[in-house]
């Protein structure tokens, strides 16, 4: 196996100097105006340490990557309840689609797309103000990454909410079902800030370092979850992480993962590494288009995928 | 972590003594005969042994796990070419559905439902008689499972002919769309009848035995594919293999498994393992319903998840 | 052919004595808690006279047939370019089905379904304030209906508001496509408050009897639409005026109708009559129960189906 | 209002002389050589006389428009129990869709789509041989065109047996949910040449003239079904009669019709006459392009659309 340090510098490396770089998302304005010439890639080991590349230091929106840990975060408020109102198998459409919440009664199909992440923000807010339930999700990120720079970028927040309608439109839709128990306003408001919230890749890495490792992160010692319901997670990110292009995720790259329109993903080594990658253009299917290819490299030249080590290794 | 000799008999004598059986398919009327008294499981290791539970010898109708080998098979003549004509997403939608093939334009989401079978099979079919595309997929089983034993179950494949009306459909519907090339009767007597081969779950573990080890059977030395594509055929096993039942098989299995409605699931333990259980009542889903809580406890007790260890290990 | 005032008398004796009176709808609370023993028709004629039986001058909420009346008042607004964001085809879906919306990118099918009946509201309100808006659409009804007593119950409006979250749905979703162009509660606002306007029976055949007579009251001889518009309007009830039941009304009594869930239906029987019914409680598919039947006993007794004579006439 | 002779003769020299033609259907081989530059209107008065104007007595393939005549055949053998199996809404889909026959269980929206109409075949074929019930079906056009010059063109029969793979996934998929009886192979046989029935313009309007005075032909006094079920079965042709195009010939011709991708269109003016037109060039919707128009100035100038005169009459 190669050495990881040498990996990742020959990753970062290769990144900077690909003239393909996706397009970056406008659909939230805010985020339409980054820069889409960045890339960092970073990854948390057993150990502790984490190895990094790129512009691992630098913050940014990590959207649909907040429903890893608010999943994890109503797991723990409400336990295997939560299953009584998100699904968890995968949806075949796009992260927006309204149709099957129709067709199932307002159940959202699994807690990564948008209407089951809305049903799961609901779940955290139940009795308590939007900003007490805002502040204890903050605060789960920071724990998890051990570090109080996590923050929400409150401009990205009040873009998304003046442009969010889609989400509007699933909220309410559950709401009718009986499926949202909680003022849509608020459930949304509580939404469009944890999607915003703002962390660097070595951030990252480190908050997602409990799903690889038995439910318990090894730099701080913390125990998050057990080791099943990390399993489980994990289950969930390979199966439904990435909408309608979760197939080909696992298919090419063999990991557990969870994307952002702001070009984040975070993936699960499982018992070896977590890893966080960004570069903010995406791909057709709404995925970083550098992050999803940096992976593909890592877990090709580490030998990581879940699926099977190369050949002639073991 | 336990002994695997002991762990596979204390499974085999717990299913023996359950009362919850699952219902036996009727839909294939030579199906609904099975006595659902019946379980069997077998997992093939990488140093070529067998270890066996249960009725390990008997014959069982495959039915969609032989979908894995014909993907298999067809890979080899076609190349990824076949992925212009069969998508590697998870559909969202039972194994028979017809809506996203409209949707979609004919082109079926995965090669592991109905439709993307049936266009597997077409392009197995293609330049040769029915005939001989089967005794090719026939063959093809002998050498993996490294016995000639396996065969083809006429009166199964000819129950199937008789009633299977919606493959019918499905096989017509893209015939409309130019996705099947063949004459659609041909390329439907080839997937009934490869559907109805019969193996012991001692056979079939061997012959998925492949995919553990990097694309090579360690019982026969025979290289089968690349690493990688035994891989990748995994990935497609873990996100589509059951349907709309898949998520709930990666989130309590945590394998690769691929479903028949005869009762038998090929699981895949990565590095590690190739395991066929069987037995003939089916969960809700359509699943074997023993067979996945064998394989749960299986996975469970030898820590054999691809998500990760069990608490306390490593 | 019998005589008119016999067959209405006989009719509200009918409906009076029947024990089966449907379900009052209770999905607007406000609306559940309407005695269902009560029933009314009014015909209102080419010569400016009105024929009437039952609870004729007792008050109801409108709620969709309202869509007859914005419809014909957006047309007078903004012509035939209304036709660019809504369309004009059965749906062939419930009244509140969001699938076609996603799938046909924002455009609802035609105006009587709420998606298209909210888009028509955005085109009235457009560059007004929602209470302007509101007035001109009720000084409409009070124009067509000659009688100014014709009112908006705010108890049954706010209690839309409070429970409306598949049209607050709806709404978002379509302005996410741009295809509303007002705040979503502003348009919302209005259309709630249309829903809820309050009529008798003699008001609402009176307000319809311009579709009947060529776009023309001859009751006070107000021209309102060109003759080719008001059939145009009726050939819009006629094939999408009762959501997936359409085919049904048109089937059984044969003429342009439009059912709202307070019980009212408003039908057009061409160049003779427009006929107005109210009963609350509704059939399984949302129309009025006995309402429909008390058309289709005027349609047949006096034989005017305009699908055809009776027998033996002509 | 204008005289008829003359409204015709004009109609007939408009159509003569325009450019537009639409696009002759291809999908059936055999369709897809004829020239597109032909164009026939003909109308069945009740006097039993017929006005006609271009290729009247030119022969042409009746294809859907035969739904109308066989759905009323199979009425008059089963009765009202034939909407057990078919429904009457509009499906708010094309032709030969698939999906609403998933949700919907194998029943076929309504007697006009392909699933309807092979469904209403089956019901038709029950009992008898292939060659006998379309020999029925055969005899019943001659018997209402009162002319036995009405045949099956076999050519056309033939080639739609080689292409209709659509029309076979749709039949198959009914007979998965026992909505068909009879051998799909024979139900599609009859079907196909039902479909291939070759007529005139001015047989053509005979033979719907039943539809328009009361269930009765009044050029041969022959009695075809009741007035009420000639009433039905227009309001059914009006909702359902041109697929998803349906609400767009209700707004613009405002009459009952059926089209055929053959380029005819059979029109019902109640109590005053049956219209055939034909002209094979089809607009994008698939309807017969020069015919609607044909059909639009006929009801416009005459005045005799269902939904309302003209301003300036009654």
């Amino acid at each position: 196996m190669p050495d990881l340090e040498t990996v990742v510098a020959e990753i970062a490396a290769e990144m900077a100097a690909r003239p393909d770089r996706g397009q970056v998302a406008t659909y939230i304005p805010e985020l339409g105006r980054i820069d889409p010439n960045q890339f960092a890639i970073a990854v948390a080991l057993k150990d502790g340490s984490t190895v990094c590349g790129g512009d691992c230091g630098k913050y940014f929106s990590i959207q649909s990557v907040s429903k890893v840990f608010t999943l994890t975060l109503a797991l723990g408020l409400a336990g295997d309840r939560l299953w009584n109102r998100v699904g968890r198998e995968p949806s075949g459409s796009r992260f927006n689609s309204i149709v099957q919440l129709e067709q199932e009664r307002g159940i959202p199909r699994n807690p990564f797309i948008n209407a089951g992440a809305i049903a799961v923000t609901d779940m955290i807010l139940s009795g308590h103000q939007p900003r007490e339930a805002l502040g204890e999700i903050l605060r789960f990120l920071q724990f998890l990454a051990d570090d109080d720079g996590v923050y929400i970028d409150r401009a990205v927040a009040a873009s998304e909410e003046r442009t969010g309608f889609n989400n509007r439109a699933l909220a309410n839709f559950m709401k009718g079902f009986g499926v949202i128990e909680n003022t849509v306003e608020y459930v949304l408001g509580v939404y469009f800030h944890h999607c915003a919230i703002a962390m660097t890749a070595r951030q990252l890495a480190k908050a997602g370092s409990f799903l690889a490792h038995q439910g318990r992160n090894p730099a701080t010692g913390h125990s998050v979850v057990t080791a099943e319901r990390a399993r489980r997670i994990n289950a969930i990110m390979l199966t439904c992480g990435h909408y309608d292009g979760s197939g080909e995720f696992a298919y090419r790259v063999g990991l557990p993962g969870k994307s952002g329109v702001g070009g984040a993903i975070l993936a699960v080594v499982p018992d070896k590494a977590s890893v966080a990658v960004w570069s903010p253009g995406l791909d057709a299917a709404g995925n970083s288009h550098l992050g999803r290819i940096a992976l593909e490299m890592l877990t090709t030249r580490m030998g990581w995928s879940i699926f099977g080590a190369p050949a002639g290794t073991g």
